[in-house]
């Protein structure tokens, strides 16, 4: 039930073959999941959407893959993104993520949105000692 | 410009001084942010938010204190809560954040942002590989 | 720091000084909160969001006066926003909810914020049992 | 197609079994939905969930238990929890929300929408009126 | 698996055939979608939608019909309404949206998103050139 | 009351220096406003950014510049970000949205949230005249 028709043959496309072939070759696996291919409607944004997240969770950084994996779900269920949070859950699953450390991730954004709405409630005024300026 | 006006002396009920000094002692600081301040106006609901906070940040688990932290400030920069973004980034910089990995925080939350936007856009089905069922 | 010019005299214009009348008159005072000053930019607009609120919550109905401020409050603290959570929790003061009742209505908010972001995560299925329809 | 699965037999586990029986007992009802049965997955979690649940929805409180489960709904709608929308809506049916009450609820929540988001585009200043402190 | 049931007639009742006649003859078609059959299970809050959609969508203003709908898609996408999303980006491409231009409002969506995040991150002073008042 | 500290001479980093230069270049003007300047705490998020939202919202393309920045801004309502919000709306007045068509953009936004949470609540079944795929 996508707002996007996919193409048939995504791959007849030189850009979008590219971008498949670099996600086959970045991830060691064969598998293209979908929204890579419904992506591909419009080849510069499948471009430009394999750009962004190839930056932050294909390349070294100072956070390992699966905290980066981890965070990346955490934000996907808050924003109510029911494909994000599938892919992204596996991902970290993939990457190492036991159940336990899927359940502890559960708790810390449940609470995290518990407080969330209290504090949104409350408003009480932000104390200087949390401001990053002087 | 709070929603609940704060007891002038939070510590005269015996409740409140409980939890303030088992949030003192928890912390090894004796700073008690707004937060609690506020919550004051009502020692039970008070015991349950730092219940709730003390049982996530403030306890040993298998993700360590700072990512935590930085998980925590993930989900309350997608629920736009301002005190929690300030409060948990806070907190994640006295366990060791640096701003590089604040830098890259951001980012992660900011790409998934984006991808969760799109997604909820186009809506494609979710790959059988992604769900944890058989 | 709003993002429209509130006109200086806003009941120079008479479309104006009818919904004011009107909101005083329904509100039996004399103070006319700043929304309806700021939204005074746009005579039409200030008139269609009047008749809104005051279609749900100025007249009679199923719910009584204060829990539909309560209803409205929890909506506006899920939706971050900063001027309606100060707003209609006042109106349910005003209407006779007491501090301890603010403190519960924030507990139903926040675990509620709590389990919404569990079953986000978790996606379990619809049971039967919930469906409206045979 | 959920993200977590649910254990084939839950209530093998003593701690998944206490938590079973305690709803089957609150609720006066043999019936245990799936939230509960998926959560089952982490029996910890499981625990404090239903915990927090039954203090807020199934203890008696300043807030009748219909009114209670007609919030609960107004902010899983908000957000945007497909299954809690449903199984709060459900369980302020079976409490006695009506038809009408219903079409009442979705009318608040739907104005407040309506004015959050005009206000969060104008954000006029908080009158000072509706603040709790002096 | 909707929260309400649709009535099997809808058009039995007069206040509800007169809306479905009103929304057939504003459209020019005889196709009537189905939050209208469901929102059918309540006249009078049938009939407040179908005046709200129909004053900003289908009466000529200054803004042109398909740029319309395109905001509307934008919002839904970012309020995580699947519904929505589906119908108005359809109302867009039938009123002459491009694939092309769906890409691009994705983009504008999912950039807004991300700069959305990052800003409630750093949370800077709004400079004082944005302001609308002196 | 930001979260980052921005450089006190920016401009001394020939990286951020650059952007500044493109930012001014781009825009025909010497204002540099403070998302910017903030930024700037790390210059390899600075330039990422900038790359974004010049792509977006800088180069000709097919929707004109004042529907994108309202487009832009209406998501940035929808996310509850204050600055944003501030930022979009002066950019699109900056490019010829009258107040008028402000006060419309506004009923778009507040029309569409209102019957986002209207359909979030019932989730009737999406027609299959609205899907894109055959």
């Amino acid at each position: 039930m996508a707002t996007v028709k996919p193409p048939a043959d995504p791959e007849a496309d030189p850009r979008v073959k590219a971008v498949f072939d670099d996600i086959r070759e970045t991830r060691g696996s064969d598998f293209v999941n979908n929204v890579w291919r419904y992506l591909a409607f419009d080849p510069a944004l499948l471009e430009e959407v394999w750009r962004d997240v190839k930056a932050v969770l294909a390349i070294p950084s100072l956070i390992d893959p699966k905290t980066k994996e981890m965070i990346y779900a955490a934000v996907s269920i808050a924003n109510a993104c029911d494909y994000c949070t599938h892919s992204h859950l596996a991902s970290a699953r993939a990457k190492g993520m036991t159940a336990a450390e899927q359940a502890e991730l559960l708790r810390i954004v449940a609470t995290a949105a518990k407080t969330n709405h209290i504090l949104n409630a409350i408003r009480p005024p932000i104390d200087a000692a949390f401001l990053a300026e002087d």
